[in-house]
């Protein structure tokens, strides 16, 4: 029997070949598509569908795309010819919420967003929050290592996991990891599977590590500067004088501009770029004013508002930055991070970038933690070469400065070609070769991350 | 030419087989040893010191087993017949420390206090606290995956790990990890890296991340209960109330008198166990009296100071738990962790275990992170086949409780034998897999962790 014979005859009605679903899991959020429609789309609804779906894969030597909601910017989630999209999204029950052990534990296609409005009820969260957190799921954040805007104080999701049920390349189901704060009974699977991409495993189930709703205000700090270099200055001389703020994002003038005219707001000084920081807890606005005052004696003219509705308003620029892009053209999201201490060296190279390459790179960085978004705009949907040979340039500049290529969105199919560069060909090699252990048969997302 | 004449025509005075050497080398502190002596003890100072023993041991098929301090409490680091005893104990150098990065970039060697001591000056430190910490080494403490007391507030090694430089088993030199507070560039080796003891590869330099000292108070709460049951309900109680301590420290009443007795204080009730319980940063004061009400509520004697060397001598009871029970007899010192809510079920476990096997188990835990020790004492130098009977029902008690064998001691050889029950048979021949690719000659601490 065919493949989409032996799915259909165990899996019925999860499987879906309508024009509209293939067509679906062809792409993610970054822009890029697989050349051709996978063979069918599985909606899985139990960890069982899921051990069906591998046990005919495996058999058949099927490839298999494991997706969530879609919403990755590396192409890691984009299923092609011949390939098998199996889809957790459906897969969305809380099973337990433990206010005692500060955990969770979920099934992997329930929206960050959704899972944190559950939680809210018992005065609980899971802290990561990647910009994407009303449409991305649990399980796609722990896929790809998803990042956010408050890591630099509490952390990133290899921090907030604490065991992960899978299903392995053949259909077998383990389970990783601990309930408990403290355990180290052999190697940690569990922060290996984090950040995989579909490439070791299925993730089926996760034991979350919460955190108790931080009590006390919010304030908000947001300045202006003379330059971005200037700015990226400030927010060193933030994190210098020893105060961590919850969020600390900086624009540059090309995304300043960008978002002030999509929100039909007065048009900023041209060249002015942008701070926006926001302390939390219970000294949120004793931080709030000595980061105004460091923000100050650092060139900035600076508002500082202890209204979190205000303070709302004034981050509502920064996050008007993605649709902002949307509106001058095709945007390829770059995603590098270096050390704190090399952002104004980062913001230089990217100046040298737009220089050399003749192109615009408005940026967007997560300052308090040295993640940066490059974004290149460029016409129509598909990358020009020119393009890929400025990103080139900025990647090589990030790594050489102690950073690497991808703070929290993955390699997938768009930066593969740059992972050996960082990582040198020998641990490359032993990375690949972990990934054979897990998936012999080369059937687990095939193609990304380890170029095929 | 032997492996020895190749080790010494390459390392020469760093090759070092004397007797004393050697006898040090077969054992750690579990109080269990090899069977015989190793063939030297290798003493680098070097990268390229460890780079050669490992191209020698991989040309020869010799087993090296890589020692920091031999602090260990799972035997891990004993050395025995026909194997290389590498010690990077003289790799102590700190190579860097960036306030404005946080972090700090070490040799493995360093004893975990001394780069303490170096970073205070810097107003900063490096949060693992193992009970060891003023004698065992970062690389050992990485290499474990060491807890402390500390572990429920400021985490555990895992957390505090950016990067790590390994010497494979055929001497090539990899670096895992970033710089970065961001990065998902491949698979994350650096945290399998941490807790493999000594499996996969040799660490040889590792990027620390750091925190700011914490400014504010310590305040310290005391309190005794009338059953140990009584102060593990109180101590859920705190986690439940919402505040999180520094650290939170349980002895039962076998523990409590021994450290009494040797500290020659008056003995305490019979029966009777105690928190001890410490707050910091700028709420310590507010967050103490708040814990002095809760243990209050639960039935607790309490005392509480808000001066740092009266909190010291308070501590220093708990301090002396190791000691006392020195004066008992010979200790096997257990380490299971179990989800914080089941600390009274586990304690009901142990009085279970007692009852039936017919034995006294003196146990402290930290009780902030469900992490308990239990202590099997016994006359001379092996563990009666009796003991390990009570300790393996004591286990599977852990294991059902969603617990763990061991939260921060790791697998060694003492432990090796309920691996599988704890990973499940798939699971650890997956792991076993995992570490044949880093080690396919099998010379990385053959016979630990994964049973030779």
């Amino acid at each position: 029997m065919s493949v989409l014979g032996q799915l259909r005859a165990e899996l019925g009605d999860l499987v879906d070949t309508s024009p509209e679903a293939l067509e679906n899991a062809r792409a993610d959020k970054s822009g890029h598509r697989s050349a051709e429609a996978p063979l069918a789309v599985v909606h899985a609804e139990a960890v069982e569908h899921v051990q069906a779906v591998m046990r005919i894969a495996s058999a058949t030597g099927t490839p298999v795309v494991t997706r969530g909601a879609g919403t990755g910017l590396a192409g890691a989630a984009n299923a092609g010819g011949g390939e098998i999209a199996l889809s957790v999204r459906r897969m969305t029950r809380i099973l337990e919420v433990s206010p005692d052990d500060l955990l969770a534990v979920v099934e992997p296609g329930i929206l960050n967003a959704d899972l944190n409005a559950q939680l809210l009820t018992h005065g609980l969260w899971w802290a990561p929050d990647p910009a994407s957190k009303a449409i991305s799921t649990v399980g796609g954040n722990i896929a790809t290592g998803a990042g956010g805007l408050l890591c630099a104080k509490y952390g990133v999701v290899r921090d907030a996991v604490l065991g992960l049920d899978v299903v392995l390349a053949d259909g077998r189901l383990i389970r990783m990891g601990h309930r408990s704060v403290k355990g180290v009974t052999g190697l940690d699977l569990t922060s290996l599977m984090i950040g995989s991409e579909g490439t070791l495993g299925v993730i089926v189930g996760a034991t979350l590590k919460l955190r108790r709703i931080v009590p006390g205000d919010v304030c908000t700090v947001a300045a202006t500067f003379r330059t971005v270099r200037d700015a990226a200055v400030a927010s060193s001389a933030v994190t210098a004088a020893g105060i961590q703020p919850a969020i600390m994002e900086l624009m540059d003038p090309h995304s300043l501009a960008a978002a002030h005219a999509l929100l039909a707001l007065p048009a900023p000084t041209p060249g002015s770029a942008q701070l926006t920081i926001q302390t939390d807890g219970p000294a949120a606005a004793v931080e709030a004013d000595a980061i105004a005052a460091v923000l100050t004696g650092s060139g900035g003219t600076v508002a500082v508002t202890h209204d979190r509705e205000e303070g709302e308003r004034l981050l509502a620029i920064r996050r008007a930055m993605h649709p902002a892009m949307e509106t001058l053209g095709t945007a390829l999201i770059e995603d590098v991070s270096v050390p704190r201490s090399q952002l104004a060296a980062m913001f230089d190279e990217i100046a040298r970038v737009e220089r050399e390459h003749g192109v615009v790179i408005p940026v967007v960085a997560h300052a308090g933690d040295g993640n940066l978004h490059p974004n290149f705009i460029f016409e129509g949907p598909e990358v020009p070469a020119s393009i890929w040979e400025a990103a080139d340039d900025l990647f090589r500049a990030a790594i050489r400065l102690g950073g690497t290529l991808t703070g929290e969105h993955g390699i997938g199919v768009l930066k593969r070609r740059w992972l050996a560069d960082e990582l040198g060909d020998d641990q490359w090699r032993l990375q690949r070769d972990i990934a054979r252990v897990f998936d012999p048969q080369g059937i687990l997302n095939p193609g990304k991350v380890f170029e095929a």
